[in-house]
């Protein structure tokens, strides 16, 4: 499982990289069947997902990721379960906020796009 | 997705307790094509997983659920992605640790089994 956490890590990388500069750019990388539960609220469909994530209310964000662990998804074909762990360092919090996020990704012409995404922030117990 | 995240509880509430009661009778709830990565560690398979499972340094330990969020993992079958998040509280460590937890769930023969199984300790930051 070496190679897919590579591969997971660049995808991660980048998704997370398009979310700290336009976060409205991550179209490209949902489906109309894609889903995101973002803090238990459920959205399905690439606009619906989109508009979700650019009406967050943070001016500036940076996801620092502490752990990310990669797994196949299935026997027949490249699809892959990633569990990213990780610090949310906003520009209008002055402490980081701990998160977790599933992301389940397919393969599609070379690439991969998000198929499910789960993201948590984690509150201090 | 309402009935997804009833299902997943009932599968993560049974899972939570088994662990607690006696961690090896989580074995029917994998097959050899099953994957855990624990804490980076990676195993594949029945025995594997659960010799790792039941080999870990507790006498006694609780999942405390604080969050469990699921989604349909495929558009063809009822196999399902869920993110966990909680504290772990074991007989040996006072303070609670917090942790995230995602399965992905394929259903067989009317119940569920783990496909994937990725676990993180969260550490503060």
């Amino acid at each position: 499982m070496a190679d897919i956490n590579a591969i997971a890590k660049q995808f991660v990388d980048y998704y997370y990289q398009i979310f700290s500069s336009d976060r409205k750019n991550l179209a490209p990388l949902y489906r109309d069947h894609s889903m995101l539960t973002f803090e238990s609220q459920q959205f399905q469909g690439t606009n619906s997902i989109i508009e979700k994530i650019a009406s967050l209310p943070f001016t500036s964000i940076q996801h620092q990721v502490s752990t990310m662990d990669a797994q196949p998804a299935a026997t027949d074909k490249a699809s892959m379960i990633v569990l990213v762990t990780g610090q949310l360092i906003t520009g209008d919090e002055s402490n980081p906020l701990s998160f977790s996020q599933t992301f389940h990704l397919i393969p599609e012409n070379g690439s991969y796009y998000v198929f499910n995404d789960i993201f948590r922030l984690i509150l201090a117990g």
